[in-house]
């Protein structure tokens, strides 16, 4: 498939439906959204509970990258290319850990946290260290969750600072407890994960456990009365209740609504999971759903937070993380007990990974063709309409 | 390899000759066999034995389609693509199952077993359901066997029937037992298998247990008296007992011969199997054997019935299947044992999947030529001049 | 990537550089490889020690081949294409054995050990069994270890005899005993694992084993004197001692280098192995360390030759032979146990294999540049300036 064609399929877009077979199936245009969505704009890696102290690190895995995500001396964060800079070898092998130095383990090359080249053993005179530093990316913390791009001017990170600052900060996500990070692999192209995270036309047919705790994610009870006063009420504690909606040049999408009367957190049971997170006080903060394009998920109730990153591998795999985070005082087994704090998106998630996987199934037949989407599936088609929007503009630049 | 690689190759082809090796390994080829060879002929699907109540279904896998085979209200067949209108999803997740309504598990869109979309919820006013039946295949269906087809305006399919029905309609298929259903995966092309399965040249060397059931297979014994006299008693049977050869625009080969004198059925120990099946009052039947190309194959003796699906998965892979239909009152452990009715084809064919993937194995070596034929093996030169006929034929129209 | 891209890749090598990303990724590139390199050049296979009797042989496995190699009836090698000439299948469908007649398993054509068709029963009178001999390739055998070429005409082979001779002939390769074959598969380009066992400059962090063995491993000691006098001892006792480097036209390298003073053998306690091995009278022949380009290593002490035999599977797979052979009359239990004597490479090639594995991750990254070789890095230059010579004549002529 050449440019020519893709534009041709780009063109020919109809929104309301979804996209023809090839953008989910096919590999060059794969690589355009490679290219234009995601070396362009800021993509989710982790957050700074997974790096408390100088020299902890972890890595993100994407596409032949393992980004190394590494806490500096004074509470930065740096982002490294894991490729030493004499032979290329790896300098990372394990996927976390915590080095005061990143010491290369093949010749022992060895670079400051910063990415600086502070020895090279029995390099000749005229070899200059500063010459070969770490290559990095970008990074921006926004209340302790990292974002990274490889795009050397990198978009203006300040508009998702303002969108998610006041909905986050409560959590003090930096000071947090990791309490759990579990990794899936789908058979299903990255967009379709993004799609069915973006309607609740499904919710009531496949997440009997998710309606249970969420108030009109069936579409079949009307929430306006108990949403408003919900949202007084949060208002008055000093909860964020604006909604931030996806719009022309945002990446952003931010909300708060409540669970279902008498439900206090993402459970099975609907009791609460741990103590409240952070500055909550009690278990009434509702749900706070975030989301940034083209790979950032997040669902927090009062105790605990819930990230999802999703990570292309190629146009039919899809790798997915997901986190969950505690208040930093909370002890397991007193306070919560991991097998309760996942259940609940386990559970969802597993439902969602497999109508994902069997959505990507029925999509590779030859007899399919672009449906029309439902009036209630309208952020899908937003979400749609932004992906060809960022593949015709990326592909007029170059 | 483009097409006039391929159009030069086709005109190569001398017969009497393997093919060149491309044929076996190009996955352009394959393409190739796939469009003119594949989705031009009538498919072997599966039996009515398998589906025998309204929504009994299951999906046959081929390429990237699983077309659902459902059987209708009034013992009628339907063959659709297992995605929905929707956005794509496929609605049947099991391989296999019995649905009143085809119900897509994603956004529970209803469609009727003929496709009709019976339900759509939530959508607008101005949506046409008419609009959105499922996309469906051809079906016909010969004394109980489904075969399927691709094309718009499928070939004729009454020399089919009139080649097969005299030959099945004895063992009365459509009221038959489904003993078992076994899969393999060969690394081979399908070619290889299909080649294999029409010559008996290898069976003295590979095959004792089938020579030891089938007189003549080892190609050392004289068998026209006996295969003389018993044609006579079969006709005076009613047993249909004429050769149907593959002849210019046929697909069809039938054939019936005898098993060595003793030998009641296919089976290790010569043995009876199962009670006689259908119409059959005894186990003199002989053997039938019929072939339908590009992908049915049938040995079949007075108590059982044994089919072959063969399913090309790309250049270098084959998806086998196997199914053993006994008469519809055998009970298992009493007329018959299911290990007992699979062990001579699971023998014999594990044997010849072994040897089709050597014999793929050879091919791909760059020392490798087209070699000659042995006069014995005749049936294959007329299958290899089949299909480089087909080919040749379908680049020409386009 | 089209040939031009690859000349213009190859004209801007730059000596004392590691070669750019698409050299150790690209498919192209490595089928340039295995068009001018591994087609080009003698090949190591294995020894004589693995197949003593005539009718013994093994198969050498290599992109889509499986070449047998095997003993004839007066001692001499023959190696064939395992590809019958009737249909192509696989004549030997084990990786080792003994066979008087090589016989196809499909349809019994017989091939005499020099690949002479004998028999293929019921061709017709016009098949003349003198067209339909096995397709072979060169073999060459120096001091029992066998060489093959895939060339028409393969290039001179005496520069490779009179270089490896003297240092072979001592251990009676044709006599001595497997003692054992370890296979294993990296994820890593071939020239990484080549480049890997050309240098030390990671002996000292990577090998702890080895370095307790060979003294100056580390780049820390002075071993001249040492060497000095040692190379006096050998040379009176008749070992060989020259040094051969790869120059330009030749592709062999040879040396003997001490062991650090008291030990006996390449042992992780430093002790001997087993006894002296071929016409050794003691634990104090050094080692001796011959390489030829592109797939052969090995490293001998006083009482074991082990062997490395490299195969490229593709530009991301390399396959790795180890073999130990011992003294023809060392008895396993008695004079070594196989433990013991396998101990120090499997250590030692466990190290390796990590290391390139890591580095052929990192440098997938789309970061990694080539970076600067060491001065200790000579022979690493060495190895890659020949490969690209290689490539760039190879290409030139066609």
């Amino acid at each position: 498939m050449n440019n020519n064609h893709i534009q041709s399929l780009l063109d020919n877009y109809k929104t309301g439906f979804s996209l023809e077979q090839p953008f989910y199936t096919s590999a060059e245009i794969f690589e355009c959204e490679w290219q234009h969505i995601f070396k362009k704009h800021w993509l989710y890696a982790g957050s700074l509970a997974q790096i408390k102290k100088p020299g902890d690190y972890f890595l993100y895995h994407l596409q032949n990258e393992a980004i190394i995500i590494i806490r500096g001396n004074n509470g930065e964060v740096y982002a490294h290319y894991n490729t030493c800079r004499h032979r290329g070898s790896a300098i990372c092998m394990q996927d976390k850990g915590s080095m005061s130095k990143l010491i290369c383990p093949y010749h022992q090359w060895v670079y400051d946290k910063d990415g600086t080249l502070l020895n090279a053993r029995m390099m000749p005179d005229d070899f200059w260290k500063s010459d070969y530093g770490l290559h990095s990316v970008h990074v921006q913390v926004v209340e302790g969750l990292i974002f990274i791009s490889f795009k050397e001017a990198p978009p203006d990170f300040s508009l998702i600072r303002k969108s998610l600052s006041p909905y986050l900060a409560v959590y003090k996500i930096n000071d947090a407890k990791v309490a759990a990070i579990k990794n899936y692999r789908l058979n299903a192209n990255w967009k379709l994960v993004a799609e069915n995270f973006r309607e609740c036309y499904h919710c009531g047919g496949a997440h009997p456990e998710y309606c249970s705790a969420v108030i009109g994610a069936n579409l079949r009870e009307d929430t306006n009365e108990l949403t408003n006063a919900k949202q007084k009420g949060w208002s008055e504690k000093g909860l964020e209740t604006k909604l931030v909606e996806v719009t022309e040049g945002a990446t952003t999408y931010a909300v708060r609504y409540p669970l279902r009367p008498g439900v206090e957190s993402y459970s099975v049971d609907g009791k609460k999971i741990s103590i409240p997170m952070g500055m909550h006080k009690d278990h009434d903060a509702g749900v706070v759903g975030l989301v940034n394009y083209p790979n950032f998920w997040m669902d927090a109730v009062s105790d605990y937070v819930w990230t999802m990153r999703v990570t292309p591998v190629n146009a039919e795999t899809t790798d997915i993380e997901f986190c969950w985070l505690v208040d930093a005082n909370a002890e397991e087994g007193k306070d919560y007990t991991t097998e309760r704090l996942t259940e609940f998106w386990e559970i969802t998630g597993d439902q969602d990974g497999k109508l994902c996987e069997n959505n990507f199934t029925g999509i590779k037949s030859i007899a399919y063709k672009p449906g029309p989407y439902a009036p209630v599936e309208d952020q899908v088609i937003n979400f749609v309409d932004w992906c060809v929007k960022e593949l015709k503009e990326g592909m007029k630049v170059g």
